[in-house]
């Protein structure tokens, strides 16, 4: 038996009361209603307050302490049978293939051991999120097994071959679940990875995973599913809460999306554009404003899915010694993104190890640190010599977003020349045009 | 003769029709009004479509050509006398010191030649900007004249000083004009520098120069010295335009404030907290839920002006090679923030370097690249692997204020374990109460 696997405090004594355990099914009692469910383990910090119940749909509800009159040890934990409830087979829906990276947004938890682990079959996916199963007939495939922040290029690379076949295969849609940590970057790279991919390609995770009381894995999951099965729309897309409620799902274009707050359930947020369409129950409402392409045909598209590492992001900060910047370009970096301060600028005493990298056929772009705006840098002297030196401006793209494509661009360029017009160029919506005067 | 400085096009045709130099005595006549004032030179690229005359209040108008009927010169142009108003000579008024440091906030022009120049007295500044003279006895002083992106620890502690000299003079108030650029740095290590300083401290910039027609120099000059002559609060501030209008200035907390676009009026943001007061012509709203400290007696302060440049901030990206953090660490540097992931990770090839560099005596601090939101590095492995090799989580403190910090705090710690133990607490208000559960 496994006893009450992560409670704490008040909570625990609440359930050695009623002498239950961890996978048990238990009838919580509060003022005026009654949860009946299994008892799921915890594994948060600091909150000793809350019992949590998996409820027979497949959500977690989170129960407060002070609310409960009294607990009630229905049936002791058996096995968790992973079978899919009968009345949804996915038969006859739309066909999306699910890749899983890592991250525990569809991960399955032993109730008895607490050991977690990733849902590698439909049926599992399906017992897990019941509703799954009414949206679209599900290929579930574990691609990698990696945290967020330890994803690297080769893996964009690997998950951006699996997306060409299932598009080959004739998948309606992609859903990528993943940690959120680096998956602004990792959007950005499909999108390049991925340009003119005719069906949807959802990149989904959840901020708190799917045991905690407050998750936001289910609705991100079911709803990213319904869009890829239904959707009119195709490009690479990030699918995460729109607010705190747990109501509404933001479609944010993936060169264009960061994540903007560590922990809330809606960090993610399209920066200089509007997030091209959003989900709720009632439906997908597409932002006419941002026009994502619609759906296209399989015949002719082609993934473009290597990069190259040898790129650094480089946070310019006040006083940084040109020594600093000498030991990164001379690390073997191919390339570098700076995050300049205000219009684009770094140092001046920097700007000349700048030109020495770019005239021996390193590129150098230059974005900005202020995360809104664009970048000018013909307005100071040293956006000038900066200018003067070779560095690419790259408009308002995305620190981030131009990482990624710098990888991409130098794996796909036959000469640093031609890295360096690609990075100029709008590939793949990264850079809003330029409509409003500036002033 | 100046000719027509850096008007072409449009704007230089309606000129040239006219006979008109820069520095002459205009009138511009549009559909139903008439302008009188001074022809001014444009510094702007991509604008060849306003005529800015500056107006005898000091303001600047920019007028499109597409509104303009005819354009009659009156007067030659003549040296521009820096002479103070008669009605205004600030006797009498509080005295506020004005800290110049090298923007173009406070600088002068001359018509007949377009050179710059900042302004170095007292008459200079209030035929700048004749309003100062009715609100405050300014002491103006030159300290540095440094691009902001150039500014060094070295110069902020050298502001600290003349800061403190100030206090003890008895001034009611500063002012330092700077740059836009690193203005959020400057602000957090002026907080730690100046900690308890009796008197209110308010950086003040322009994000579009005093030549501009859309500049915002005038009111957020006229209204940080306002303040700085009559605000009942103490302490380090930015004071920038609160929003998109001409009308009012948020006064943000010295610690918690970013640049947030790069060429907005109202591009700076407290980021966490709200700004602790609003100023407009009608006065100081000041935010009681901010609760800035009030003015205090210049006894018993004293400033701790030393930085130690040796530290440095490093964004992580995907894929940031170990090599990446070696070489950085093995520069000389003394401290390093990280800008981590989500809750404040970085790839798990990387945690080695850090451990050896803590184990040597080494101060690791974690931030996140979110911006909103708290680090919390209990959750997930890599952060639990990074507390134990040492590393010093930082709470909601922002990147920015963090590497001011520590280098202050490693300027002001006999030992890497106080210059930790300093980090982890809240010194200036960098970092906010967690009253908020976290989930």
């Amino acid at each position: 038996m496994p006893g009450l696997l992560g409670y704490r405090g008040p909570a625990e004594r609440l359930l050695r009361e009623a002498e239950a355990s961890v996978g048990d099914v238990l009838e919580v009692q509060t003022g005026g209603e009654k949860v009946t469910g299994t008892l799921v383990p915890r594994y948060e910090h600091d909150d000793d307050r809350h019992i949590v119940i998996k409820l027979k749909s497949g959500y977690n509800v989170g129960i407060s302490v002070e609310r409960v009159s009294k607990v009630v040890r229905l049936a002791e934990g058996e096995e968790p049978k992973f079978v899919a409830p009968k009345r949804a087979t996915g038969g006859g829906l739309p066909r999306v293939s699910v890749l899983g990276t890592g991250g525990t947004i569809a991960s399955r938890v032993d109730y008895r051991t607490g050991a977690v682990s990733p849902a590698t079959t439909a049926e599992e996916l399906y017992s897990l999120f019941p509703e799954l199963a009414d949206v679209a007939s599900i290929t579930p495939e574990i691609v990698m097994s990696v945290y967020s922040e330890n994803l690297e290029p080769v893996h964009w690379g690997e998950l951006a071959k699996k997306v060409a076949e299932a598009v080959a295969g004739g998948q309606a849609g992609v859903l990528i679940t993943m940690g959120t940590d680096t998956m602004g970057y990792a959007a950005a790279a499909l999108s390049f990875a991925l340009k003119g991919v005719p069906i949807p390609v959802f990149i989904v995770g959840s901020q708190r995973s799917s045991d905690r009381p407050s998750s936001d894995a289910f609705l991100n999951l079911i709803g990213a599913a319904s869009m890829a099965a239904g959707a009119g729309f195709s490009g690479v897309y990030v699918v995460m809460h729109a607010d705190s409620s747990d109501e509404r799902l933001a479609v944010h274009r993936g060169t264009r999306v960061r994540k903007d707050h560590t922990s809330a359930r809606d960090a993610f947020e399209s920066v200089g554009v509007e997030p091209v369409a959003f989900w709720s129950r009632e439906g997908i409402a597409v932002n006419a404003r941002e026009a994502p392409p619609p759906r296209g045909r399989a015949e002719g598209f082609e993934a473009r899915p290597r990069f190259d590492p040898r790129a650094a992001l480089v946070k310019f900060y006040p006083s940084m010694p040109a020594g600093y910047l000498e030991a990164v370009l001379g690390s073997g970096v191919r390339g570098v993104v700076f995050e300049g301060t205000g219009l684009g600028h770094i140092n001046a005493k920097s700007v000349e190890a700048v030109a020495r990298f770019v005239a021996a056929g390193g590129v150098v772009c230059m974005t900005s640190q202020c995360i809104w705006g664009r970048v000018d840098m013909n307005v100071y002297d040293t956006g000038r010599d900066l200018l003067k030196a070779g560095v690419v401006p790259l408009e308002d793209m995305l620190p981030e977003t131009a990482l990624a494509k710098l990888m991409w661009a130098l794996a796909n360029s036959p000469s640093a020349e031609e890295a360096r017009r690609l990075m100029a160029e709008d590939l793949a919506g990264e850079t809003t045009p330029r409509t409003v005067q500036r002033r």
